[in-house]
């Protein structure tokens, strides 16, 4: 088992017999799921840290009127719940489900919290893990605010531009659903804009490679 | 100047003596600001902390059409930045500009980060500052991913309910200014959509507490 935690990436860095170590010292629980079982309901305090060690969860939002919709899922090895864990609203707002067989180390917030201070290289691991989170929102609460999927991807691809800057053509960095998601659209709507896109020339696509043909008019989806 | 800097949530309490003792031993620098200079720059990478002493900072994002969009404003005594300063990708995606004459306290990362492992009470208000602006942000995906105003109004309305759980009628708990900032929309489209629920029998207002007259058409302002 402390193979595969070592995989977790709070403990990048780390030996396993480091976290045998560090665990003997720390108050943790290991609890197993079976499928489609729920592992916290929405409207709990979430207080723990969870450890994904092997299997795989999902977060479902439950909306009012009975519809619940998939808004995250994470596999082993991985942490879940652990960038609000500290927040004063700390309340969860979807219910997490185990999809497969699902075993987790559970670390209580207080013990948490003793062990970052004891640990500077997990402290270090955990506020990593807690900033891409954040970044990873952030993005995506600027692709919601841009009202037009046109003006989405122009934007993408200028950022894209940028990020490499001597080069002609570059990669889209994700797949077409991973883009989607961070749009907030269908995948389906995704490919179709891009189509169109490449069609009026705007761009062009070669071996999964993007190149600006006509700035002018992507700039022009901007405003 | 330590008095003021005892305000600042990082510091929550603390002793003004035991803040003077703590930056006794770790690296720091003040810096001040005229109105309108800029403090760092779009693409940047962001490896500083910033304590806002005093003044007030905003963040402008540049949009390739040459707008900027005033994404975020902050006043003393607080901090900035302090949530995707451990990410992997911390290039700054905004300018920041100092609105006011600002005096701003700034500690690098590697010091940050030997200070939030000596002091456990640091650290715990250091996470819970950055899980505040998780959950926020979080907020904002959940609203924007909702495309009409009237269905965000209904699902924040519904949410209200549920947190007030034994009350008639509750507050609408942030400014009509604020609530069009979460929605992604104009403060006049706002309010204009909540006086359009209340004179079609949806809601009633009365001295700044609503009270739900029919959850069913509010329901079906969801789907």
């Amino acid at each position: 088992m402390f193979s595969e935690i070592s995989k977790i990436p709070v403990f990048k860095g780390f030996k396993t017999s480091e976290i045998i170590q560090l665990l003997n010292t720390t108050r943790y629980q290991i609890r197993e799921y079976e499928p489609e079982s729920v592992i916290a309901h929405t409207g709990d305090n979430c207080n723990n840290l969870y450890l994904l060690i092997s299997g795989s969860i999902r977060g479902e939002m439950n909306n009012y009127n009975d519809k619940s919709i998939v808004v995250s899922e994470i596999h082993a090895p991985d942490t879940f719940a652990e960038a609000f864990l500290f927040a004063n609203k700390n309340k969860l707002l979807i219910n997490i489900i185990a999809t497969t067989h699902t075993k987790i180390l559970i670390i209580y917030k207080n013990d948490l919290l003793q062990l970052l201070n004891k640990n500077i290289k997990i402290l270090n691991n955990y506020l990593n893990i807690t900033s891409n989170r954040f970044v990873i929102v952030t993005e995506k609460v600027k692709f919601l605010m841009i009202k037009t999927v046109k003006g989405k991807l122009a934007n993408y691809i200028l950022d894209l531009e940028k990020e490499n800057k001597d080069k002609l053509s570059f990669s889209l960095g994700k797949t077409h659903e991973e883009l989607a998601a961070l749009f907030g659209i269908t995948r389906p709507a995704f490919t179709r804009n891009l189509v169109k896109m490449k069609n009026e020339g705007l761009v062009e696509i070669k071996n999964k490679e993007i190149k600006i043909l006509n700035r002018e008019k992507l700039l022009k989806l901007l405003s």
